[in-house]
């Protein structure tokens, strides 16, 4: 412990912030009404803002800047329904900036760094997200985007990269590739910046083996300005949260209450500073739960644990919640186990459910029989395995997808 | 006539950039030795760089700066061979954005405008050097990237775009499909800022009748920044280029001698600002010619005319030297023909050439047949006409292959 407090909003920050947003938007005017934030209980009895909501409501109706001060728009890469579009004032993209070169700095990135970037551009706030954070350190970047691991290794070695920005599945993929050329010596990586998909600890081991570098998960997504939102420091324990521009509620997803710290429920935010797109205690989805202590590191920034899921990704079999998170937990746990897996659940005619857990591992005997011991204690229901050789499910430059329902419901 | 200059580069400045560039990178002192460039003879002494030497020098070694000053590399698009990788220092990309937001000026673009940017991002200089100038103006910017019609025009429409940055080929490919659906009155496009390949007047007619806008030729590549070195002005009688950023010579491409102004020839640059991969005296490939008398715009930048070819892709059919650009100028003249056209140039077992000319047009009669005769005026020899149906050509959203030369040399 280092005697730092964690620092959270103050009162008055969050009143001016939700002023803000309601004089200049036409929707948070109309949704929020106008009664003043005196204290906690009135900011606590706002309403909460959703995703559907942004999707059906036109940028330019929730922007709480005129059209000319918006320099930029991104949207959501559409992974669960519609597009949504957020609008960024030159501010934005600056505090944006400013945000990410933080988080560089607490991965120990520095300006002699060179910061490859295999994630997306256009449309999508990761490029550009990653790239003007690792410009701003100083550093030099390298905007190779997403797949083509050829060229992705040719630009490695002809710009010495040190440091990786990706999802984890992209980055399996080039630890796999790297490992089984045996290409490790040639390259100079030391640090990956991973995020926009939940990974567990088995696959964030493969990547760190396969490559020799320490990993660091980043927090954020489209509506949060994008990517650098917040991240992990050196400890690796919790990802902190950039407190000076978000602040963070942790409520239960079906009461909408908030739950005390270290219990688990969905990420709620609202924006301090953000200009054209600013959110009221939006529902981000994401879950987590939020750290009561200090950080070791010793910085006053709030940590909200690594994501486990997502509300909406939340599968219920036999009454039971079922979070891909949980098979992370086991894998990470269990000798020769792999860290790929599918979840698929299906119902039989008698309309009873089955959940299946295709999963990578070695041909170590008793493997399958240890993890659907694992699984049924951890889940809670009787999961059967089909276990699958190493490498065979799929990677992609992208996210992953975890879970297949194929119940008709 | 305007009574204004045509601006030129004094010698002293050239001298001084090419101090500069000696002074920093290892390759281009031991290419251009220590000589100081004390008069016009002297710069024109100098050897030419080549495409072949920015692509075989590791990018390293050709910068003019150390790598920590070094914020961002890109590479060309490989067209014709492998990649060329550019350096850009802090002060490169904050030029570069100056540069570009000019550009935009002179085809009346302000910050009032929206501006969606259907090309590449990424390691390819197009997206983010559009996106870059469009920011430094204040405009608002759609990064949506090259490909898609479906989701360019649902951004056209949500966002209320005014001006896109596109290919040619894109901007064709946008047009017809806008034509053929009729959703021209439901879009708000006033201008087009056209580049990266080669188009003729048939195809700008063609994307400015589609859309009710005015387009503007743009220009650059990769080794110059990117796009923006220079861009038509509302008089379209060729380009502006930025004689505060790049000198200018047009060459013989045989000779390497200087030709008059007005006569075709090659661009050759010497950028007079770029810090980390300066040009000196780099042979562009591309075919233009160079304005002698001031706009009558008013503007003292230098002209030079659109670019008609790339020295490299000039085939020589029986002797006679063909450029796609005279394909073009013929297309453009003759009632009914399309403007989409590819060349196919073949030697039969006596080892004769032949050139045939596949390009869309009506069902006119007698079509084909004036065509085959204005060819061959233009061109010089026998040109054999395969005419097929409107929009049977291949589209894309890069740049479109005109040239096949399906000869075994």
């Amino acid at each position: 412990m280092t005697g730092v407090d964690v620092v959270d909003t103050p009162v008055a920050e969050l009143a001016d912030a939700v002023d803000r947003a309601r004089a200049g938007s036409a929707f948070l005017r109309e949704k929020l009404g106008d009664l003043p934030v005196r204290g906690a209980e009135d900011f606590a009895r706002l309403p909460f803002t959703t995703k559907q909501e942004l999707r059906e409501t036109p940028f330019l109706d929730y922007a709480a800047v005129p059209a000319e001060r918006i320099v930029r728009i991104h949207s959501s890469s559409g992974t669960t329904g519609r597009r949504t579009i957020c609008a960024y004032s030159a501010k934005d993209l600056d505090d944006w900036a400013e945000m990410f070169a933080r988080c560089y700095s607490f991965a120990g990135v520095t300006e002699a760094d060179r910061v490859q970037l295999m994630v997306g551009y256009g449309m999508w706030t990761a490029g550009v997200g990653f790239q003007a954070g690792a410009e701003r350190l100083g550093a030099m970047t390298v905007p190779s985007g997403p797949g083509n691991t050829d060229l992705q290794l040719e630009l490695m070695r002809e710009a010495g990269t040190t440091v990786f920005g990706a999802t984890s599945s992209f980055a399996l993929l080039i630890a796999e590739l790297v490992e089984r050329e045996g290409l490790r010596d040639e390259l100079s990586l030391r640090v990956g910046v991973i995020g926009s998909e939940r990974w567990g600890d088995a696959t964030r081991r493969r990547i760190e083996s396969g490559l020799g570098i320490e990993t660091f998960d980043i927090y954020g997504m489209t509506e949060l300005w994008g990517p650098g939102t917040g991240i992990e420091c050196s400890q690796h324990d919790g990802m902190h949260v950039w407190s000076d521009h978000y602040h963070v509620e942790i409520v239960d997803p079906e009461t909408l209450e908030p739950v005390p710290h270290g219990t688990p429920g969905e990420v709620v935010v609202t924006t301090l500073t953000k200009e054209a797109t600013p959110l009221v205690r939006y529902r981000t989805r994401d879950l987590s739960f939020r750290y009561g202590e200090p950080c070791q590191c010793g910085s006053p920034y709030p940590r909200i644990g690594r994501i486990e899921g997502r509300s909406d990704d939340q599968v219920k079999v036999r009454g039971v919640i079922f979070l891909p998170a949980q098979v992370d937990t086991v894998l990470a746990e269990v000798a020769g186990a792999g860290s790929e897996f599918q979840a698929h659940v299906d119902r039989d005619e008698s309309g009873r459910d089955s959940l299946t857990i295709r999963v990578e591992g070695s041909d170590r005997p008793g493997l399958a029989g240890e993890l659907a011991e694992r699984f049924q204690a951890k889940i809670g229901i009787r999961v059967d395995v089909d276990l699958v050789a190493m490498g065979t499910l799929p990677r992609n430059a992208g996210k992953t997808k975890r879970v297949f329902d194929h119940r008709t419901l």
